[in-house]
């Protein structure tokens, strides 16, 4: 079963906001074994609404589209569907009091926009929007499914989850979409394809191989579409054992975990605690490991110190050290790694102090200078990296480095 | 002048990854003059490459492509254009030596795999890329162009702006794309579209409006497409200097300033300094101001409190407050706030204290429940508000919360 995504608005085409929605959408639909052909982006214009609509249910069984269902006058995607069917708009009264009734909760008065919220096709099944004031809409046309749904995210997500997913499980006999994915480190991508190239070429037809690089990683993936799930999960779990005995040195994890989940995963079997000193990422570090589910297990405290006073004051940097090592350097990232592991009362302490830029950089310390240190139980040491030369890839990259670096030592 | 952006990889199609690399290429088109009229991710096919390029090019002009480029067999974009383009693939010896020289610094050896990538179609115009061993190449037909980059996001920022970006500009006679926001917050979409209705419909015809809801703003866009630049800018100000007549108290901002933004211009400007106390929001507060360029300016410290000893030994809250009120209420609140402008030795201090969840709810206190706090030289006080149910949303939310509540107070 094959389906096409389709986000409208001008905001997705002039780059004002990132498109989360199709990723959701997409993880939503394999899980539930559909195959995303293709996503596309389009404005808010009913004339390319209705030429990607016809190419989408020319070429695909289901259809989900987001955005455009607003109440003021750019949003088209109602008005557009509902000529594409055929169709009239009628009032529905249940949507109509929903929304009457959570305006008025939140002190808003129903005027005539938010009336016109509530008139849908008459040929359509509304999808009902418990959190926002445009209802989804499902149509069906010649054993194919288009569903419209509101572009806000939270609104979006609710909508897909607990009324799209359902039904389209209900309506399809789908077969299974198996992902699997082998996370590996230290070899580079073209090695690695040569290393395991025999084993690549031996894989059964129904596996399709993907490597997927990202700074000190490359992810291998395997992916089988429309299959029995079962024998086939059990096929690629074969095929990662033999992967095992070609590169043991090299595998860190499996699917899509990041090494921070790795350290949280490692720390909370351990019963370990960690704390972080941070300067140039800024609470990225401690950010990173409390966005995790548990992290108050083993999280004790996070320390952003990016004035001198506050390295000298909260952590114990030494104030001389300071003046004459600098706060990028060796000597502070020991004292801060060093000093948060005790303010914060725990096993483990990581400290990161560089430079971000676009200001503060030199000769002798460029922008992306970053010292990050690390205090264990058995010692505390520092190590210099060059994280790059834009703001957020510094920030970015230090934060990576010194996650990866404490899971070395665990 | 019209383009088309296409992302091509499986892992978009299934959401293994966000396609951030089509944002950042449609702001760079639009700054250009480039209206982007499409945007579409497809899989590694070779089908529905030459399906999608076809359609690409018989509707516009320019079509940027990215992603496919590696070494590896699952990556097929290069091998797909030269047979589009009836060319063939050539050794270039540049590309080469600069991948040889590389990868020596990085103690990798060239292998045929990187040969590989050395091979490029002989009727295009190669793109140095200074940053990856896959080269980007631009092809032209009928007078239109065909741009084929790396997916890797960082390769891909690199070309875009060093190199495509002046090659179009020098190759099309460009006219100008004009976007202007105003962030509007406290009126509802419906209420703020009935208010101006007289307004918008009085634009000048080339002027489209667009509405942009979020929780608690609505970003109201004012875009003319193809035009000359500085005559709509100027028309653009006249018609919000009308809007402002109109809902003088509802306008915040201009722009894709964001609330931290504002923040950040504000403390800069006062000359006055912040520091941050987070205990659910886990550094994301920090995090937020430190991204920004020129925080060290205002920003003193963060600290991350997520144990209760950090929060008495390194914020001074109460043992005794936090036994008796608990983690999340207003006293320890009240004395994070405090207790970091203290310790951060700023003028102004945040706290944020809640549940993110998904476990550590009661009856009392959901999940969601977070109090938020702030110290000013004149007074200290704290707020609770629900921040949904989602962990990942609850500290985007409070997050929000604070950073809003201090822009109040500034």
């Amino acid at each position: 079963m094959k389906s096409t995504i389709i986000t409208i608005g001008d905001e997705i085409l002039i780059g004002q906001i990132l498109d989360t929605n199709s990723r959701y959408i997409s993880q939503a639909l394999n899980r539930l074994g559909v195959v995303v052909a293709e996503r596309t982006s389009i404005g808010d214009s009913a004339e390319q609404i209705v030429e990607t609509l016809d190419r989408a249910l020319a070429a695909t069984d289901i259809v989900i589209i987001t955005g455009g269902l607003g109440p003021t006058k750019d949003d088209i995607t109602k008005h557009t569907l509902t000529r594409y069917f055929g169709s009239e708009l009628v009032y529905n009264e249940q949507v109509g009091d929903f929304v009457r009734e959570l305006l008025s909760r939140r002190g808003i008065a129903f005027n005539d926009l938010n009336r016109g919220q509530a008139m849908v096709p008459a040929c359509c099944t509304v999808l009902h929007n418990a959190h926002g004031t445009a209802p989804g809409m499902w149509f069906e046309r010649d054993g194919k499914v288009v569903v419209s749904l509101p572009g806000v995210p939270f609104e979006m997500v609710h909508l897909i989850d607990d009324i799209v997913v359902p039904m389209l499980r209900e309506r399809f006999a789908l077969k299974a979409i198996v992902h699997r994915t082998m996370i590996t480190s230290g070899i580079a991508e073209s090695i690695l394809a040569e290393r395991i190239a025999a084993w690549e070429d031996a894989l059964p037809e129904v596996l399709h191989l993907a490597y997927l690089p990202a700074p000190n990683i490359v992810r291998l993936r395997l992916s089988a579409y429309e299959v029995d799930g079962e024998s086939v999960a059990a096929m690629i779990d074969e095929q990662f054992e033999r992967l095992k005995a070609i590169i043991p040195e090299a595998i860190v994890g499996f699917e899509d975990a990041t090494v921070e989940q790795l350290v949280h995963n490692t720390l909370i079997a351990q019963g370990k605690t960690l704390s972080v000193a941070e300067s140039c990422t800024g609470g990225n570090v401690a950010a990173k490991f409390t966005a995790m589910a548990g992290a108050s297990a083993y999280f004790h405290a996070g320390v952003v110190s990016y004035s001198n006073e506050a390295k000298i004051d909260i952590l114990g940097v030494s104030a001389e050290d300071l003046a004459r090592y600098g706060a990028v350097s060796e000597a502070v990232a020991m004292q801060m790694a060093a000093g948060v592991r005790h303010a914060g009362q725990s096993d483990y302490g990581i400290s990161t102090t560089g430079i971000a830029g676009p200001s503060g950089g030199s000769a002798e310390k460029p922008v992306g200078t970053v010292w990050i240190g690390i205090s264990t139980p058995e010692r505390t040491f520092a190590v210099m990296k060059n994280c790059g030369t834009d703001r957020g890839q510094i920030i970015q990259r230090a934060t990576a480095y010194a996650i990866k670096m404490l899971y070395e030592e665990l």
